[in-house]
């Protein structure tokens, strides 16, 4: 397979993700411009090989790419302020933590001074940088994605959700929405078991073990919910109902929260009232999705 | 290592979890003796060298170990009825799902019968029974776990909570409770980016890695919750807080349902508002055990 040179990649802004993105970019033989506001921190980098910007204008003059790893929507503007005029022609790949408005206001920014702009979203820590666990979310234009895509994967597997810039933020929102979920679940029973004697400490590999069997789980829900076909007569609305009464009881009786499971409860009591108690549990997927506002009570 | 020889195994009731229970009990080399109320449910075993017992009182006879994987407790208390005299001397193994005050009866009604009883929970499906990834749950009689333990570890790893025959059970439901939450929290992310145009099919192998990221840091969040040692200083309560406030009102402006993360977020905020902002994540453990009832509002 033949491939075209490697084009220089700049990286601005070099905290606990900016580092390793580096890194990963040389490693990968890419020459690399770096800036960093505390500039001590490139040296590593700079023995590693990378070249030091002064400035953040001359980081951004220095390549095509520049990717910005910075720590939230606030310190971008402030750093890209003044190198605006530089940004022509470039492709901008926001990394900082944002909003999906602060997206696509950058986006706006970036376009109105010339730059393809995209929208990153890192889900990953500084140590999964670059190997297989980490993994980015990116939106915005669909050219710079598909022109970079090669050096995007430098850093992680990218996965593209489409032109609107926000679209990036809203599944890192969705995704650490699911983790809460998952971890506020685990601390409500790390809470009940430790009424009963058990730590959370003794409990922690077991719900690690069950956590990790509901993730293999997800794509047989998704293929229900996707499909809206909810007929697998295995695990019912009804049957899961009843254990999560069961549940809300003994979180009752051992003088524990309820209410983190009171959602579920009205949402399961929900669909059995409408007759759906024979549908399989991810049938709750309708209710979910179709209603604004509350489910309590 | 000299090992003592394997005594003869009885496994009462052959559905989904006995077959596949039965029949590991042969491949690991017990001499297994089976009952099944539709007999022709055990041919298969008959032929892979199983006892085949006429009625449940032969079963129960047959065997220092009596393995009991029916369908629930109901059906345990009518096909050991008539089998009670012969418990004398046995050790009862109710694998069947159960709640922990029916457990504890049912070790109230083995014991009047001169049987010890073991109650356990099988976090596992039909094809992970005897493989690394199910484990079983046990509460009851300390000496029979001990001494049966490396039978039990015949079916899946064992673990062991006290004596409280119901101890299995809740800890059964505090799994359960668990993954049901995260599954509610994939569900709703799932629905959230479907009103965006990405499809649950689309983003369950996503969700399926970061929820086992998560898996893998509950360890972290067991040993914060155990100390009450919240100053990790990176995840902390304000921070998350956020990020759930973004979560809601993203969901709300797209018609989704926000009740399932309002509980996470009444406990971020009073813990924040009792001057809790900067401790970690984990720190609503705090909440969550001491908290009789709701936390909402
Ligand atoms: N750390 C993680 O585990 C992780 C994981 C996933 C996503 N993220 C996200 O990744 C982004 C970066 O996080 P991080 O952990 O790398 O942050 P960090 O270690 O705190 O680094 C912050 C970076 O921003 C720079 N900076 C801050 N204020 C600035 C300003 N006013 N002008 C110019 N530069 C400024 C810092 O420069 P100085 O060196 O001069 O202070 C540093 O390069 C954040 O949006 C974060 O939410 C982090
Ligand atoms: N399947 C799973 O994935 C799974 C996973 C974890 C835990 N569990 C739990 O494991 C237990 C067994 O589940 P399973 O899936 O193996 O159930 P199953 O396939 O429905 O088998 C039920 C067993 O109970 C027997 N039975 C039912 N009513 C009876 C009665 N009145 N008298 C005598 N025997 C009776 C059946 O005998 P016949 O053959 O004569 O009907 C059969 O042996 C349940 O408590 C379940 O909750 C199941």
């Amino acid at each position: 397979m033949s491939e075209r040179p490697k084009p220089r990649v700049t990286v601005i802004g070099l905290g606990r993700m900016g580092i390793p993105i580096a890194s990963a970019f040389l490693d990968a033989g890419y020459p690399t411009t770096v800036w960093n506001r505390t500039a001590a921190k490139a040296d590593a980098l700079i023995a590693q090989g990378a070249s030091r910007a002064a400035t953040a204008t001359e980081a951004v003059a220095a390549s095509q790419l520049v990717i910005v790893p910075l720590l939230d929507h606030h310190t971008v503007r402030e750093a890209l302020a003044s190198a605006a005029p530089a940004l022509r022609g470039r492709t901008l790949v926001n990394l900082a933590n944002s909003t999906p408005d602060h997206a696509r206001e950058l986006a706006a920014w970036a376009e109105e001074h010339g730059a393809d702009y995209l929208d990153g979203a890192m889900m990953a820590l500084p140590e999964t940088v670059a190997t297989p666990e980490g993994f980015f979310l990116y939106s915005g234009s669909q050219p710079a994605f598909t022109a970079y895509r090669r050096e995007l994967e430098v850093m992680a597997p990218a996965h593209y959700f489409g032109t609107d810039p926000g679209a990036a933020e809203v599944h890192d929102l969705a995704l650490l929405g699911a983790g809460y979920a998952a971890l506020t679940g685990f601390l409500h029973a790390a809470a009940l078991l430790d009424s009963m004697g058990t730590t959370p400490e003794v409990f922690a590999p077991l719900a690690a073990r069950w956590l990790h069997g509901m993730a293999e789980f997800l794509p047989e829900l998704a293929r229900e919910a996707g499909s809206a076909t909810y007929r697998d007569g295995v695990s019912t609305v009804d049957l899961n109902r009843a254990a999560v009464d069961s549940l809300i009881q003994l979180s009752r009786a051992s003088g524990i929260a309820t209410d983190v499971h009171e959602p579920l409860k009205a949402l399961l009591d929900s669909r059995s009232s409408d007759g759906h108690g024979q549908d399989s549990f991810s049938s709750v997927f309708e209710l979910l999705r179709s209603s604004p506002g509350s489910h309590e009570g």
